[in-house]
Parts: C-alpha cells; structure tokens; sequence
C-alpha cells in the first residue's frame, strides 16, 4: 500500500505570529501537528529533535525568528532589532553541530538590520520574505542535489543510508534520499536498506516511513547489520546527508555514519556524502573542530522502552554525531555539482554563498 | 554499589528430573528462575534465547538428556536410548549457528550408548556425570581462556566488547569477559566498554549487568557508537566471544561483529575473539558453510519497544549472527593456547577434541 505524506514539516499559522511543525518525536504512530508560539517552546522544539535534520533546524530557526517579530509588542526598529538578536543567540544555542542553524539566524538578523530603515510592518515582511526565500532555495538545492545524487547510481542498485535525510529533514525530496524518492519520480527504482539509527531511531521511524510511504523498496536493518549486507554484495552505493562539512571534506552527521564510511571502504562500495552548500562550513578547517554534542544517556537506557535496558547505575556514552574523515568520501554531492577528494571548498564557494 | 551474582543460570533441580535456568529474557530488572522438564519447554527455552550463549546452550542441552533421561519412563534400555536420540534431535534443531548445541548433545548420546551394557539406573548416572563433566569442563576452559586473554591487555587498558560472553553465557568467567573478570580480582582494571547489541540488547541487559554487579568500570554504548570510540583511542583492544569458529579461523559470533572487526582493523585496534575448543569445527572448511539463522523482523520492530518503531508493512532483514573473516582477527585466545593466523585448527587439534 502506497499512502503519501500529507502535511507540510514546517508552515506558518494563519496570522504568522506562529510555526507549526509535525512533531517527529511521535512518528510514525501519529502525525500530530505542534503549533511554537514562544522562543522557549520553539528552543524546546529543536533541542528535543521535534524538528530535526540540519536544512530543516534552518529553515525552522528562519520561520521562527519571522513569527517572533510578528508577535512582539516592541514599537520602535532598534528595540525588536535587539529583541531579534537576543532571541537568535538563544535559538542558536538549542544544538551545538549542525552549521544551518547559525547560517539561517545570521542570515535572519542580517535581513532585519538592513531593513531597518523601513518601517516596522516593512521589517516584518522582509523577515517573512527572507524566511520563505530560505525554504525556496532549500528546495531547489534539495532537487539539485537528487539530480546530482541520481546520476550516481543505476537503476536496481541496493543504496544504503543512515538516519533521516528525506522531506521531514529538509523541505521537498530531502538530500540523501532526495536521489530515490527522484528516482521512483521517473520509474527508476533502488533497493533501500535503512539503517534503524540508534539510539533515537530515525531510520526506523522516519526514513522508513518515508520510504514506504512513497511506494520504494525498502528494508529495515538494525546498525549492525550493515557489514552482513555489504559483505553480502547487497550494497552498491551508500546515501547519508551531513550536518556540518569542514573545508577539507570531513562531514559531521547522525552518529554511526563514520561506521559505516569504514565499512564501506573496506567492502569497496562508494559513499556518498548528500547535503546544500549552506551545510558546507569553509571556516572550519578540518573535522577536528566541529563541536559533538552529547546528549542525556537516558535516551540510550530507558527512552523508547518498555523498562529500563541496563542496571539504572551503569554509564552511558551518547554523542549524537560523528565526523566520517575525508579519506573515506567518495564524493561530497551538493546543489552545485559533486565535488571529489581531495576537498578543499574554500577555493570553490564565494565567501557569500553561505 | 557492587552486587554479585548468586544464582546458577543452570542448575538440575534437587529431583534431577528438570533444568533450572535464571531466564535471561528477563535480565537486568528481575532475576527469575524457571523450571524446564518437558522437551518441548526445553526447547522453547533455548530458541526464545532464556538461555544463550553458545557454552551455555552446550552445558543446558547436556543438562536437559540427563533430566530427560531421569524423568522417562520407559524401561527398557533400547527404548530409552532411541528415546533419547529423538529427543536429542528434537533440542539440537532449536537454533542453527552455536556447534556447541550439536556438541553437547553428540557427546551425551555417545555417553549413553557406551553405557547401555549397564543397568537404566547406571545408564542416568552416567549422563548425569557426562552433563556435569560438560559443565566442570567448561569452568576449567573459561578460566584457561581468561588467563591467556588477560596476557594480551594491559591495566588500564578500554577494552569493547560485543554482545554477551560473560557467566551468563557459559559457566564461570565467561570467554570475552573472562580476562576482564579475572583482572578485577587480581586488582587489574579496564575501563570497559558494552555495545548494547541490538536487537535483543544483551550488551545492555546482559554484559553491563554482569560487569557493573562486579564493580568492573562499563560504559554502555550504542552499536554504532564503536568506530568513534576507536577514533578517539579510547579501545586498546576488542573481545568478543564466537559461536562457531571455522578451520580457517572464519568465526561466527552475534551480528554486528563482523563490523567491529572491520573497525578494529581501520583503526588499529588489536581484535582477539575468545572461545573454547569446543567451538572449533574443524569440519566445516570456511565461514562459508555456517549457517546464519534468521530471526523474527519483530525483533527489530516491536520487540523490547513501548510501540512499535516502524510503519507495519516496512520489511526488516533480521540475522542473528555474522561471519568475521580470518583476515580481520588478530588471534583466537582458546583453552588451549592463543592462536595466530594463518589459521589451521584440524593441525593443531586432535578429532577427539571436539
């Protein structure tokens, strides 16, 4: 049974004072929507991973700060301009690693300082504007990047990805699904193994369902099973999106993806790194730099169980993202064009392109 | 807090007409014990994984031929032995990968015809003694196990481990935990790390349970956590226990190992997979002739969770074990010596042996 995704992952309330969003936390059970009013709700919202996937923190940071200029009561231009920068300071401050969230408030607070000359109801609009034109681009980088990603692989290939990196994560087609969900588009059809994406399970709860949802072949695995899979010959090309790419190609993203960029190595089969060159952060010389965030270890031991999984005193290790080294990419596949090792994206991208 | 352990996970029961096991699908949050005396029980117990562990399930096989034999009531010795046979087979097709089932119960069928000259009252008492010879046996190879592994670490050495060695899984020590478990008596620390091994999680409810009660410092990771525990240099060396070894050193263990394997050897991390002799088969040329068993998508699915984590009709791909090649072990650490590669156990070990 083939059902389609119907809500939007991210959307203005009708009065634009609010961003409503599907709470990704309880799929795929329930498509709920959850309608972020105040800069606490809207902080909560991305550091419980309601909102999750790097373009889509962008693009919902951009929605928010636009909402929350439409909901002050501040009645003078400098007044909410502070107002703005104190309250993106705090958004940004929600999760530490993937480089969209910054990237969309700065572009936020730029927009508004140059608008400041206007009016206040001028403000506000370019501030709207702004935060549409990111989903806009978003959107198309996201189907340049399928495109791209598309002309990679053949029809038949056994792709395996990691995490989320579809719609829910981005806008439309996502980044490192974008290529399949193009492809079943146009009649060209992958074997898709999802990695389940401990401990939070994204694999199983939102690629899974997006996958099936859009009719593709796809099959749940558990991590571990990964290397069975590719020593088996099942695995021709392995798709994963990226949360922040250092200017020498290392790429942070959900952690296990350098896991798998090892074994993918070892089994020969090409990894592809999928995301928009806002992801790209060509200040960050090498991987070494980009800060992990670690996250509460409950979510390993007790979270989505029916009891407790280990001994209550026992420690947990839980950083949520890894930096997969260059060395091991095959090929780094953005909105413009693929980019082959060795990287270095500073003599590429226009300072301005992010 | 240090607790111990004070229950046999095998036990004959005061009649010796039934096994009693502690049900490690229950394990960390309650100790049960369970009383087997039918074979279908038996059975049951052994592919639902209350016992596991490929030792454990050898020992458990050998404990339940003895309680069979001593609840039947055929008297006559033909009778008996045929019975007996049936049953044997019966238990030895409950899970296909661990050769110790197959052992075991080989061996206590030999047992019973070489006294079927015998009266039926001797016939018992010598399979009881052959079940409990399996077990003292087993004690003797972990600790010779743990003494040869515990020559390869260093105090203070991480050490990961990969599903569940440990007491549970045999008799006393375990094979991959057993170094670490000598160590701490010796007063020789590790700092130990526990993949939680999914899907059934015995890392997390199994191996952190039984360290973190022996007061051994454990910190429980995701599977896919691994390869940046290495990259930090955090893992000196890695344990992991195997369910059956090939003649080529090809070594079937739980799923997810293979991974490690492949891990260790991107990062430079010694790999030594632990087991007694009685796990080589030295009939079964290369990894290629062991069967995987493949287990319930369930597992993966709904099992373990407070709903289920995947839309209904996805697909899930569910093997229980993995093969690591030979090429990726650094040695074999057995009752008998540590091996080193290239791997010939049919010259080192006599057929008798195993």
């Amino acid at each position: 049974m083939v059902r389609r995704q119907k809500m939007e992952n991210i959307r203005f309330s009708d009065d634009g004072r609010s961003v409503v969003i599907i709470d990704q936390t309880l799929l795929p059970r329930s498509e709920t929507e959850r309608r972020l009013t105040e800069p606490g709700e809207m902080f909560e919202a991305i550091a419980s991973l309601r909102v999750r996937g790097a373009p889509a923190i962008g693009i919902f940071a951009a929605y928010c700060l636009s909402a929350l200029a439409f909901g002050s009561e501040e009645t003078e231009t400098d007044r909410l301009l502070s107002q703005l920068r104190r309250q993106a300071e705090y958004l940004n401050s929600a999760r530490p690693t993937a480089v969209n969230l910054s990237w969309a408030l700065k572009r936020m607070t730029a927009c508004a300082d140059s608008a400041a000359s206007g009016s206040l109801s001028e403000l506000k609009k370019a501030l709207r504007a702004e935060a549409e034109a990111i989903r806009a681009e978003d959107i198309a980088m996201c189907l340049a990047i399928s495109e791209n990603g598309l002309s990679l692989v053949r029809d038949g290939d056994g792709i395996l990805t990691h995490c989320n990196a579809g719609p829910l994560a981005t806008s439309k087609y996502g980044t490192a699904l974008g290529p399949i969900l193009l492809g079943r588009e146009r009649g060209i059809g992958f074997r898709v193994f999802s990695d389940e994406t401990r401990p939070l399970l994204q694999g199983a709860r939102l690629t899974s369902f997006e996958l099936y949802n859009a009719g593709v072949d796809v099959t749940l695995i558990c991590d571990n099973m990964a290397a069975s899979l590719m020593k088996k010959g099942l695995v021709q090309a392995v798709f994963v999106g990226c949360d922040r790419v250092a200017n020498n190609g290392d790429a942070a993203n959900k952690i296990g993806t350098l896991g798998v960029a090892v074994l993918a190595k070892h089994f020969g089969v090409p990894f592809y790194v999928l995301g928009p060159t806002s992801t790209i952060d060509v200040n960050c010389a090498t991987g070494a730099e980009i800060n992990i965030e670690l996250r509460d270890p409950e979510e390993i031991k007790t979270k989505f169980y029916r009891e407790p999984v280990a001994p209550e005193g026992v420690k947990c290790w839980n950083p949520a993202f890894d930096v997969t080294d260059a060395e091991l990419i095959t090929a780094i596949v953005t909105d413009k064009g693929i980019f082959y090792p060795p990287f270095d994206f500073s003599a590429v991208l226009e300072k301005g392109e992010r």
